[in-house]
């Protein structure tokens, strides 16, 4: 394989991570493993990460960086908060399909680690979309299209907690279709409105 | 440790495992550990559970049976549909935190597992809470305290992925205040209504 530049290469192991930890698990999967299908040596790995754990804080990162870019990139032209949480729904089947491999690692962190490290890069990743939600949210409620008298952190967490539970149904049990994520952010907007 | 009758025994092998895979999670607790901390041989164990999926089974049915219990308990003597829901979810952050270990158990599993007859149980004890909420859905509907326009089904899951997003970032990363689980029944009753 020819041979990466740094930040290439670090790129390329954080892929290659995500994937071989979301198909057998973060606990059973390894560092020569990663190093391996990554084509490279242990040291050259232990060069870019010094840990699993360290792999699996930039997995984060990145999709927490790589998810707030999409949603922003879809409300660019979009001037009305209502209509922009409507968007990022009707997005957001395609977009946790596309993103499996880092939702399964993300997931399977949430509901089983027990590492302080482990646990505060997954609090801020939803720290940052509690952020992002709660500016839609005060935005609407500023130009009188929401009501006033609506807790933005509540609201920013009706969204969340409907995309998280979404996610962990459809990817975990194969069902994309239990409930419309169409009809639930329209529920959420009418609840916002009225 | 006295001889315990066969229901009884299997009851306290239930309890030994759930805390054991809460502890230790699923893959790293052997049935040897839970036959130990039970106090019994594993071939004790293996009269009641032949595999530690048969126990991870038999935990998610205990604990479907015992939460549709206790929100049966709950609304037994309530008639408003909308009353009902808000008192099982002003009872919600007590009755994760006295279930915590089991529902540390399912959490891990359905972020985790790919094994079909675990996803299989995990996918029934979502259908039974969803068809326990339509039901209240329906009722609300039939009566004209809700809009006859909400789908039943996806209201269903407005409560679900409230309740589960809850618990997952509570249990998880110890944030039991990051949004009032009062409020957001509050919100979604108000959706069924207006």
């Amino acid at each position: 394989m020819a041979r990466l530049k740094a930040p290439q290469r670090r790129s390329q192991l954080i892929d290659t991570a995500t994937k071989l930890f979301a198909k057998s698990g973060f606990a059973a999967t390894t560092t020569a493993a990663i190093a391996e299908a990554a084509g490279v040596t242990e040291p050259v790995l232990y060069r870019h990460f010094q840990s699993k754990q360290d792999l699996f804080i930039a997995i984060t990162r990145k999709m927490s960086d790589d998810t707030l870019k999409e949603w922003q990139s879809i409300i660019g032209n979009i001037d009305d908060p209502a209509e922009q949480m409507r968007r990022i729904a009707v997005e957001f089947p395609a977009h946790i399909k596309r993103m499996e491999d880092a939702y399964h690692v993300l997931h399977g962190a949430l509901a089983t680690s027990r590492e302080k490290k482990v646990q505060a890069v997954i609090k801020d990743h939803y720290d940052q979309f509690e952020k992002f939600f709660i500016g839609m949210v005060k935005k609407g409620q500023d130009r009188g299209v929401f009501r006033k008298d609506v807790d933005p952190m509540m609201a920013s967490w009706q969204l969340i907690n409907m995309g998280l539970g979404y996610a962990l149904i459809a990817l975990n049990l194969g069902r994309f279709e239990h409930f419309s994520v169409e009809d639930s952010i329209n529920f959420i907007v009418r609840g916002l409105k009225n």
